[in-house]
């Protein structure tokens, strides 16, 4: 009935007895058990039209609870912790040159941005309820652990065995909610799905701009996770046999076209400011298109065809998956503006079906922050199949 | 019931009331309906143990009626009648150069094929209970329309109406059993996932290989439409910019590497016996197959780069889905001794999950017939949604 309650935002106890199959009597003491453990709370008066008395309406609230999302990106790592309204409670951002690190020191750091994340809930009175993890990797979510990440050199790293026994070392206890790990690109398109600008579209592919290329893809309502979990692996498509080198020792991959690197590279010579990867990647986006708004022909250029290459990897996914849409994420985002044009002609160049089968292309309104909101909204899952795994606001 | 006993084989009254939460009276009287419609029988005698009696068994039977499948593909049209049970009761192919001819001309022999196949039923005492159409094309289901099938060369093609009207005015009534249209690779997986050698297997993505390249995909044991029913559209993926010119006017598509003109191109001159549009595709097929089994080098040469090609193009499909099984269907099926070897090294090559995902690679045993065996087996859907379409034995 929470989920419910979630997912269909307020409503009257009466409807929500009509839409659950659940008697009134039920409903009521169910609803009075969230109140209890801060999970909802009256809403508005609902006024149902002409006919029928005004009912108080139920809404959620777990305005004292909070899912945590740690995202570990090839640039930084960032914190958010989400209430069960998904608002932002908490959110810290870390620069980081993950590549350059052994595991261990990224698992440390990981863990001190968790116990800041975990002494501002203490402070500000919410209960943590379960952490997510995000990584650009092909994830064993059942064992915890990061299989392989490309772009970080990581092979079969303990993720959340590590993070636990770190937690466990610093608090002097095991943490009481549950820690999990997952592909950033899932956890992303999960949070776009939830709070995005497409939140609900059941038919959806999701694109984070990165280093490397990350796809989330959800299919009738439900995330793509494969046979083994290890589906949205778009960056290693190979557009051209006689392309740049990627990371993964082949060639011509579509992220040595569309990531980061290849994007810097395009637009800027070896010292240039862009291509240094001491600044923060913001920063560096920010001189990008400051030169873009400024005509500065080799930006352009750059971004122009970095829009083009990206179209024409979307366009495979368009065709195999016919979405309703595709959210363009991390700086495809923040850089939407001048890359959206030549994503949208070669789409229309390159998919089959008329209108590109009737899919809306969106920039994302969530950028950097989707696989964290991601993460923390899931996070809430062992809550949502459990409400008592909150205690009573007595039992504090 | 009809559908949990074709799907789950031959079980008792019993263990059917068990497994579908209906009383043993209900089930009784619901079996006792199936028999005298034909649609169950009673099988063998069930012995569960070393306790409780032995329990007679129910099963499907379903001889007397017919799903009726035909395939419009570019070099021929067949039909394909199953009975309930998935065996075959009628099958039949045309050589046809579909290209050639106008869509009206196509669909006169559709129906020409379609009236043989109602014949011989009719002769063989079976009812016919529905027909699918499978087609090379995005498909509207529900139109009833081809939208565009680059190999046809056909553009809004009232498919449905249009055999419907031509088997009216030849039977002087209009078809008592309803006519659908589908994409010829849906159709196909659908077959593979009913009656194929990994028949159940839930995450499955099938490529067709003809003139044009075509893929189905089963995702959570479901069929993957899309927003608008145009999913699965793989043979343009751009493989190659520098490739050679395809059918629908771009450049290095997949299936100008890996579709039967690509072959037929590379293993033989213009004025080759295989390159001779007039003769029955098997017939060239089999010319190909006895050149590759004397070792002849430039055959060799071809199917190694066809192998290689669709493995390459088999990688994107595979990180994307990360399948519990490919399934090579139509002329990869055929030549898939030849095949294999090279797709499998592609694969390993470039599916970055280890092993690649635990994916299995198969040939099709259902080859070509998987399309009209796949529309055969769907065009029961409606029996099995309501079996009174079905009359008892004694109306007929």
């Amino acid at each position: 009935m929470l989920r419910h309650l979630r997912d269909a935002g307020p409503r009257s106890r009466a409807r929500i007895a009509v839409e659950t199959g659940l008697t009134k009597g039920t409903v009521s003491s169910l609803v009075s058990e969230l109140v209890e453990r801060g999970l909802a709370r009256d809403g508005e008066v609902e006024r149902g039209g002409a006919i029928g008395r005004p009912a108080q309406s139920v809404e959620l609230d777990g305005r004292r609870i909070g899912g945590i999302g740690v995202e570990i990106n090839v640039d930084y790592l960032s914190v958010l912790v989400l209430d069960l309204r998904n608002s932002v409670v908490v959110a810290h951002r870390v620069a980081l040159d993950v590549q350059a690190l052994a595991a261990d020191v990224v698992l440390d750091a990981v863990t001190d941005l968790a116990v800041r994340a975990l002494d501002e809930c203490a402070r500000l009175g919410v209960v943590p309820i379960g952490m997510t993890l995000a990584v650009p990797a092909l994830v064993d979510v059942e064992a915890g652990v990061v299989a392989f990440a490309p772009n970080l050199h990581w092979h079969q790293v303990g993720v959340v065995a590590g993070v636990v026994d770190r937690l466990a070392a610093r608090t002097g206890a095991r943490p009481g909610f549950p820690i999990k790990v997952d592909n950033d690109a899932n956890l992303s398109v999960l949070g776009e799905f939830a709070m995005g600008s497409v939140a609900g579209t059941s038919d959806l592919v999701y694109l984070t701009g990165a280093t490397g290329v990350g796809g989330g893809v959800i299919v009738g309502g439900r995330l793509l996770r494969g046979a083994e979990g290890f589906s949205g692996e778009v960056g290693h498509i190979q557009l051209d046999p006689a392309g740049h080198v990627c990371g993964c020792g082949r060639r011509g991959c579509w992220e040595t076209m569309v990531g980061l690197a290849g994007l810097f590279r395009m637009a800027a010579d070896a010292h240039d400011v862009v291509r240094n990867p001491s600044l923060d990647l913001d920063q560096r986006l920010e001189v990008i298109r400051r030169r873009a708004e400024a005509g500065e022909p080799r930006t352009l250029d750059a971004l122009s065809r970095v829009g083009a290459a990206l179209g024409l990897g979307a366009s495979v996914l368009v065709n195999v998956f016919n979405p309703r849409a595709l959210v363009l994420g991390g700086y495809f985002a923040s850089l939407g503006a001048y890359l959206l044009g030549p994503v949208m002609c070669e789409l229309r160049a390159r998919v089959l079906a008329l209108d590109i089968g009737g899919c809306r292309v969106e920039l994302s309104r969530l950028g950097f922050t989707a696989a964290a909101r991601g993460g923390a909204h899931v996070a809430f899952e062992t809550l949502l199949d459990d409400p008592t795994v909150v205690a009573v606001a007595g039992e504090w």
